[in-house]
């Protein structure tokens, strides 16, 4: 829980509240995890007792960040140049190689990037997910843990509903529910329909949600509908598995009676922008699924395919592939990008009552921008906008995070992870991921089917 | 010139020459401003007088970067949402309030924001190119100056001929070749033919080279095919200035035939990818341009329509845009991407018997990078091809860039200038930025013709 009380004072706060709301100059005061009040400098009341923060007119205060679709790693940069169907067998080396030791560096690795990026939550499809406990527990941040699991034979490196039932019993709702556990289904051809409604009624005895991908490559949906005479997102309807709190990533190829079908069943979609573009899955049809109200959330799709994990860029990136798809430059404002990479990651996990924006009574989780630098001048007001928005979300880095706090828990300080010795942690990554590599020599990267 | 004598040692050290040699460990020793020695740090001396940096495994040593197209200014943020034809008339704001002393701080923030992120090397087109040079001696990186001349009458707050004459009298060859100038034309639409003629002639006179923008938008070659009944490059070439050393930006909209016209005059081309993005633009035809044989570089087009000026970012997007227009993962790999940001860069601005590349001989124009990071993590091998440099191109940022040289004198050290007060320069542009705005209210968009 948090930590006393702590006022930012003389800041730019940008609240992601429904109405938008920017005070600038504005304070912002939290104590014991939560946010007491928000809103002009001058109407704030700072209490006795708090610690300050002077803003002096040169940080941002936003939401934390919150990555909705991401596969921790140990080998970015290891399967490149290629397209969703080569990179898959690759990538599938790692995981016949990994062990639950190699997934905990993996998890903290992944999650170190993150948190020092400003994401606050991660949502993690992989495995061993105790380790990804372990590796967020050590940092502090949250994280929605989502086991990759399948029951195609030729895939028994995932996990199985047994693992993941144990991960809900053991895992969900730790940490004053900075861990919660998910069921998690690798892919459709990875998993058969009798696994997609287990998986329904597992996530149901628990009360939990369920994560898939879907319809990220033009090719992977024709052999989804060569080998179920339909397409993925009708199958997992008939599956009972869309329902409000359900979370799809990518949806790259979807069809117009498949958007409808999310929105009618109040799905939510992780958009991976950089990722559709790295491994040229193509760009997601984000305005017809906007128009059609399904809740949408971004993610980095994790190191494996991006190779970063930073919300900036999806941000960013995000805009910039609508723009120049459509050939439309008003498509996604900085306003939608950052909405999307805060309230609308924090809707599509079910986390909104509690975060994603600031306002009173919300989880004290939020970072800082340090916005006195050349990349982010100038900090004036202009007519009609607010040129600083457009900055931080076309111009802002990772690397201008100052500060994070996770339920009012300062978790980052002057770029500085607070709750460990980053240095000898990567030592240790530095270590094991050779140890791991050294193993992975002995598989070989296993054909598509 | 150069400080005396260092060596960077135990370094991933990245050539970029025609082999794309990679050392590591490696070691690389520059005197006087030129290169001295490279290869396996087995191989090369470290002369007793050296200073010696010790990478320790954990730095990359690039050549610096080139940004082959920008536009310095102090407004960015400020021209938003908008295509590119509703965004100049804003940013034409700009230049009827702009003055020499605005000028300058527009080029000093955008110049200190580019060495901070390891480029060296800036083609600026702008105004008061005194400025520019003002700016760039402050601080010490090279800078390609392009006056922003036109002699359309509704244009009259651009460059001249004659403006331009005196800044390639002035300016061109200083600082050791540090400044340079060229002749610039802001727009076939918005300069005479009798100007592009008169610009050649110019250009010849002083032995100096031609930069220009052209089809960047589809609307905008439409407008230039009704107004001359050509296309803009039949139209350059009909005028004399398509030749080798001639650069044009964008060249989002070319035909085969003109392309074809690019690749027999030898001429060069600028590409921005994220400004054509940003601005909806579109895609431009890399790989055709690539396979003619056109000499090619990257450029950030500058904070106005970036709204970063980050090589890294116009390396990732740059690949990212191509993978995902032609749905081809394979296009444009990390090794291009660092070319065409180094190497491509120094190639189109005529700089490249100088640098690009780290070899013997050319002068020390070269970056370090921190590679102990945990969003650059793992630093070992893969087998078959390098994961650092693929996450140096798709996870590396401006702020990863440790240490920059430029003539072998050190301009940027652990991420600090090294030749000014980074802060107290921040204080003045920032003040200036907003005299310069009061100034820039008098002025109202100027509709376009």
């Amino acid at each position: 829980m948090g930590s006393g009380c702590t006022a930012i004072i003389n800041a730019r706060i940008y609240c992601v509240d429904a109405s938008f709301q920017v005070y600038n100059p504005g304070s912002i005061v939290f104590r014991d995890g939560l946010i007491t009040a928000v809103g002009p400098c001058e109407s704030v009341e700072v209490p006795a007792d708090a610690d300050i923060i002077d803003g002096a007119g040169r940080l941002a205060v936003l939401p934390g960040l919150v990555d909705a679709h991401c596969h921790a790693s140990l080998l970015k940069g290891f399967s490149e140049n290629a397209q969703l169907m080569q990179w898959l067998p690759e990538y599938q080396r790692e995981h016949q190689a990994l062990r639950a030791e190699d997934a905990f560096y993996a998890c903290l690795v992944t999650y170190m990037e993150a948190l020092k990026g400003g994401t606050t939550t991660v949502l993690d499809m992989y495995r061993f997910m105790h380790e990804g406990h372990r590796a967020a527990e050590l940092l502090g941040l949250r994280v929605d843990l989502v086991p990759y699991a399948a029951d195609n034979p030729t895939k028994r490196f995932f996990e199985t509903l047994e693992t993941t039932e144990q991960a809900l019993r053991d895992l969900h709702g730790l940490r004053d529910d900075r861990t919660r556990a998910w069921v998690g289904l690798e892919h459709i051809t990875y998993c058969s329909e009798g696994m997609f409604r287990a998986a329904r009624d597992l996530a149901d005895r628990y009360g939990v949600s369920i994560h898939t991908h879907t319809s990220e490559q033009r090719e992977e949906v024709d052999v989804v509908v060569e080998l179920f005479c339909d397409r993925p997102v009708h199958k997992f309807n008939d599956w009972g598995i869309l329902k409000p709190g359900s979370l799809l990533a990518h949806c790259v190829w979807l069809d117009a009676a498949e958007i409808q079908v999310l929105a009618d069943t109040g799905t939510g979609v992780a958009h991976c922008p950089v990722s559709n573009m790295k491994l040229a899955s193509g760009p997601a049809p984000l305005a017809s699924m906007q128009a059609a109200g399904i809740p949408l959330g971004l993610g980095s799709d994790g190191g494996i395919s991006n190779n970063a994990v930073s919300m900036w860029e999806s941000m960013k990136s995000g805009s910039l592939l609508q723009k120049v798809t459509h050939l439309d430059a008003t498509r996604v404002s900085a306003q939608e990008a950052l909405t999307l990479a805060t309230l609308g990651g924090a809707q599509v996990l079910g986390r909104d009552a509690q975060i994603g924006s600031l306002e009173v009574g919300k989880q004290a989780d939020l970072i800082t921008v340090d916005l006195w630098q050349p990349h982010l001048m100038p900090l004036h007001e202009a007519e009609g906008h607010d040129p600083v928005l457009w900055n931080l979300v076309f111009a802002g880095r990772a690397s201008d995070v100052r500060d994070a706090w996770v339920q009012g828990e300062q978790l980052l300080a002057q770029g500085r992870l607070t709750r460990v010795d980053e240095s000898a942690l990567l030592e240790e990554i530095h270590a094991a991921t050779a140890a791991f590599l050294a193993r992975r020599r002995e598989f070989a990267a296993i054909p598509m089917v």
